[in-house]
């Protein structure tokens, strides 16, 4: 079992935005020389968020719009009380981001066989920015023979 | 560490369905000689998802009822623009499916101790099924010696 | 590839609450040896849940009130009708606890490099009660060489 560690590092876009990783991850996979085993991905910020599903441009605008409507960015939140945490002064308001992070999840584990990942026609995985824009780290992982 | 893979295949029921995969997942262990690692667990289509609970008859009625209040069909989805989109003429309108998707996520991961899955009572592994029926597959593999 | 299965238990507080994981990780990390490979965490629970993210007090009281808020515990939900199912006389009326569970998702896989989680600088694992005051395991596996 080989193990080979790698990081996608992407500028994101304003506000909510969300980032087909699949080229960064197939070749993660093919300069491991990994055929048969599995990858994780994880992001590695707490207002991101990584999910798998369709990256279509209508689609994307629904999750936007969606997103807002359930965690509405102007709603009342403690945590956008910059001044009573012992944080930068630079710090953005952004509970709702943190907020929809934990409901999409930060991590997801897709398995590999003879040198394809097993997905569905339509699904990529995706990093969500969710406080954009900003410079992200996802962490990639493949493991196998 | 040996790595067999396998794939679950069934037919879902009409709008939001659950579907307990423990004994499809068991099989697959059973089947796989492995005792000690892990199993992973992948939905392969953008409008299901995996998750981990109870499977119980009122708390699946619960599921659907809350899916449907907070992510209404009826509502307005650019996604659902069918005619607007590079797409098949029989493409459903299931913008909210996709989004559901996304809040319930794609992969779960399970320890595999002593031949046995390291879960609690009452949990079982399920597809979701957001958009049936359909005919589904998930992704199952199983790690470890 | 070694693997090394071990178990958090924690009692946990009143309703929701959010516990950092990261102490206990970190400690089958060191325990097991291995530097190199990745790290599992699943909740055994149906009313727990695993997330990634800020573990600072006040985004944890926005947290319990955006959930209230989402899936009030108040409204009526068939899995409640306690005396309809077959379960001890003592089963809590905890749908909302369910619900949530199902949207932050059970597991949780990070990456381990150099015998460190990769991870970010404000990232923590946490168990998520929804269903409190419990006492309450998570297994924890850490896979690699």
């Amino acid at each position: 079992m080989k193990s080979v560690s790698s990081c996608i590092e992407l500028d994101t876009g304003r506000g909510i935005s969300l980032h087909d990783l699949m080229a960064d991850i197939r070749d993660a996979v093919a300069g491991s020389g990994i055929r048969n085993g599995f990858v994780t991905v994880t992001s590695q910020h707490t207002t991101t968020a990584i999910t798998i599903n369709e990256h279509e441009t209508r689609l994307i605008e629904d999750v936007k719009a969606f997103l807002a409507r359930l965690i509405p960015p102007g709603d009342r939140y403690l945590h956008n009380d910059i001044q009573l945490r012992d944080c930068p002064p630079d710090e953005p308001e952004n509970a709702h981001s943190h907020l929809a992070s934990m409901l999409l999840g930060s991590s997801e584990v897709i398995s590999l066989v003879n040198g394809d990942l097993v997905l569905g026609q339509y699904q990529s995985v995706m990093l969500v920015e969710l406080d954009g824009p900003r410079q992200r780290k996802v962490s990639v992982q493949v493991y196998g023979e």
